[in-house]
């Protein structure tokens, strides 16, 4: 599996990632899974992907025209003019790469299967977010609704929901995906360190801070640490139950 | 789906099960999911179950023989001599109900699936909790696992993971159920009010306190609110995050 969030604030979109791949549980590796297309002061796309490995790395792999030499690559990724025709080309890529892998005698359509997270920013358009799926179908992030899980998502969606405001800085955005990732990477195996951060500032057209996150990171131990203790307090400082 | 909880305290057993079933989200229904064999001074049984409704309550029906006359009804279920022969009853009901219903022509045993939790005391037995599959194999709670939970296990894991422990007095038991089925029923329709809630006593041999949790209880109100306003407040006395 894998846990990757995207969360559209007012400022501008978070996105954070895990790196665990797995074939059963005793044949893990490590793969990014942000990608990100820059051409700064006219675009900055990042995608998160979550499913089979072969199909996201086909569909990133296709984006960037790996088919061509070297020098022949131009990705339409890095010329379409919105973000809603770059969320459409992703997704018209992920539905062939999954039918070229399904035509070729194999069963199920779902072992193939992948999800992806698209947020970013084109010259004269708007800062957008959207969820693609399998199908190649997609859904935009809102205001009622600003922030998109894939993957393992139910250990760490509580936190979400109960803490998440648009108008929230970065930097307690980030410490919100530390405590959702926390929870998650504590009770699934299948969702490994080190994670990767990016933030992307509204109108900024270009990459903004990035941070990959390894086992060893003072901060992310903090945070391991500190939830579990402010947890049982929390907890604790809720009213005893009383049989009636 | 389903949400039940089974802990096993040092003092004795906490059951909390939810009542929603549904088959698809315009079709819900309230179904007790918690069934009790009791005879005083004999044993105390408690089923909880989660799965395929014809399933369970063929399964429950069979237990209590309801394909005899009433006069006639003397199920095993109150005359075997151990936890462990009754938690091999279940199994062997469950197995054999899902078996006939997949032999009917239908092609995916999956849809009959139930598991179950099974927890009490016989007398001159100790008292034990399982687990049991829908093959009709059961693994038994102990002190490194002493709960068990089946149905839309996740939302609710986190808190119970860190805050569970066997020492704790009924009351505290309650009140961390109360938690963990409060973060679900928020992030999942298909687990619904009411609860129902029941304690027993370690070889008590009878059944102790019963509740039945609606959605206009007081308890469960301030509950479902201190929590977000505790977990929003424990997420501030984290330490806040810095760009390096």
């Amino acid at each position: 599996m894998t846990y990757c969030v995207g969360i559209r604030l007012n400022q501008g979109l978070v996105f954070m990632s895990d790196t665990r791949t797995n074939a059963g549980v005793d044949n893990i590796s490590s793969f990014r899974k942000m990608y990100t297309w820059c051409k700064p002061g006219d675009r900055l796309i990042t995608l998160l992907s979550a499913g089979n490995l072969a199909t996201t790395q086909t569909v990133v792999g296709l984006l960037e025209e790996h088919t061509k030499a070297a020098g022949d690559r131009n990705p339409d990724i890095m010329e379409v003019p919105s973000m809603f025709q770059a969320a459409r080309l992703v997704g018209e890529t992920v539905r062939e790469v999954i039918k070229t892998a399904s035509d070729n005698g194999a069963q199920s359509q779902a072992a193939f299967s992948a999800t992806f997270i698209l947020g970013g920013q084109i010259a004269g358009g708007a800062m957008r977010m959207f969820l693609i799926y399998p199908e190649g179908n997609f859904i935009e992030a809102t205001d009622d609704n600003p922030f998109f899980q894939i993957g393992e998502h139910k250990y760490g969606k509580p936190i979400l929901v109960r803490a998440l405001d648009p108008d929230m800085s970065f930097e307690m955005a980030a410490k919100l995906l530390y405590v959702s990732f926390d929870s998650t990477l504590k009770s699934n195996l299948s969702v490994g360190l080190p994670l990767d951060m990016q933030f992307y500032e509204r109108d900024s057209l270009t990459k903004g801070y990035e941070k990959r996150v390894e086992a060893t990171d003072p901060y992310y131990r903090s945070i391991s640490e500190g939830w579990s203790d402010a947890l049982r307090s929390a907890f604790n400082s809720l009213p005893d139950f009383k049989r009636d």
